[in-house]
């Protein structure tokens, strides 16, 4: 068995395939996972369809991450479906969770302490939030009213969170965020921008090819953000180590040569982030 | 053979995938297919590396859809492989395509009738660019340098469109917009939605089942914007027809039931699009 330092991430929501909803959720994830030492392999949006869903966690199981995060549909409504979509995925059937039942009962308990009367009632609809694929385990929602859900699939662990933002991301720095440093062994990701201007992108594409031939920890993307005659470029150095100062020291060096590069060919270079 | 109304969107890069970027061009995208009347099935993120963007392109056309939009990876670096990436996932070669070549060479002579000398040349990156899948098109770029391409497998259209935003949106528009809409068959996207406030959504959760059980055509979906106790929810109401006053109608007739729901329940209404 490899351990993997891979995360995909399933966004499941009709409003992110008609375009209604920018998916923020995929970028703050991905940020924070990649900072926690472990990489996102793959986002794939799907709508709230059981068969997309099945499939989707199908394939992703098929290409073995270590973790599967999946975010929306865990709420009351009819077109909440995931935890029916991953318990089918695994040949699971759902089952009503205790621990689930009693989370999202107390919930409904303090609304109704909070004068929501109409808050008392364990409706069907409420219960729903409770259905869990058979083996999995909730976890606490702060902020909103269904809980999320972890389960293990041979060496995949699949965690279902919620879409709202303010839920998901509460829950993940709870839950989540300690077992994904744990699986990054102890891994860290370093970064570091500069902007050249007066170089043309073209002009620059066979000396970062050199200079990552020199250094072979560093990736170095160019982001052309203006055009190729008013050429206005950020130079993206990221890599991983064990080790944040080994990863920093890569990354300076490989910053250096290209820094040298941009001024010879009569560039300007202007710094992005301060820390480099 | 059916006519698939579906498209999907690949996006490449890994400024994508470690966060640093928020995906933008998806949203554009998927608002502007919608209301061209076609439909995005799905959304998927990879590396800019050779065997991820050959798996996904190959799992990708196994479903089928009508139209397989990449986005990302056209450029003169060395991380730019969508184009070989589409080549090999359709078994094909890459070769140098003498129409893409032209307008390369026609865009370089430009930047250096502008005083950009270091442009004249036509060095092996800038020829890169015009290395396309054997069988493929060009697609005229009027902002950047890298044409996008276009190319067809079995009933699937292929188009891989720049990263940079500008340069995305305006090939799309320029090329890409008129092939969708005569691929939509006529059909249009209707959408609406409306705000309420003070009716928990775990409340409203079976009244959208009645309300969508009366109006099959139409799909309604809640977006919980505050929490259980403090409930401000968006419904958001969208069908597809082949006449837009049919669709207008149908939305128009579930928006009003859902609106008496609402008041019934003691919530209050609040317009989001004055158009409804």
């Amino acid at each position: 068995m490899t351990t993997s330092q891979q995360v995909e991430l399933l966004c499941i929501g009709n409003e992110l395939l008609i375009g209604k909803t920018l998916n923020t959720n995929s970028q703050w994830l991905a940020k924070r996972i990649t900072s926690l030492g472990m990489s996102i392999s793959r986002i794939t949006v799907v709508a709230d369809n059981i068969n997309e869903i099945v499939h989707a966690i199908q394939e992703s199981i098929q290409r073995s991450p270590a973790v599967l995060l999946t975010t929306g549909g865990l709420g009351p409504t009819f077109d909440d479906k995931t935890l029916e979509g991953v318990a089918e995925a695994l040949g699971q059937k759902t089952e009503i969770n205790q621990e689930a039942l009693e989370m999202v009962k107390e919930k409904y308990l303090s609304y109704a302490q909070q004068g929501k009367m109409e808050a008392a009632e364990l409706t069907p609809h409420r219960v729903k939030m409770a259905r869990l694929p058979k083996g999995a385990t909730p976890l606490s929602n702060p902020v909103g009213s269904a809980p999320a859900v972890s389960i293990k699939h041979r060496y995949v662990v699949i965690i279902s969170l919620p879409g709202v933002p303010s839920e998901m991301k509460s829950i993940f720095d709870d839950s989540v965020a300690p077992m994904i440093k744990q699986s990054a062994h102890g891994m860290t990701f370093f970064e570091t921008s500069i902007i050249s201007k007066n170089v043309m992108e073209s002009e620059m594409a066979p000396i970062i090819d050199i200079v990552m031939k020199n250094n072979p920890h560093v990736y170095i993307k160019s982001h052309p953000k203006g055009t190729e005659t008013a050429p206005f470029i950020e130079f993206h150095f990221s890599t991983t180590d064990k080790d944040k100062s080994v990863a920093k020291n890569h990354v300076t060096k490989a910053l250096g040569q290209l820094k040298e590069a941009i001024q010879t060919k009569g560039g300007t270079i202007e710094p992005l982030n301060p820390e480099a």
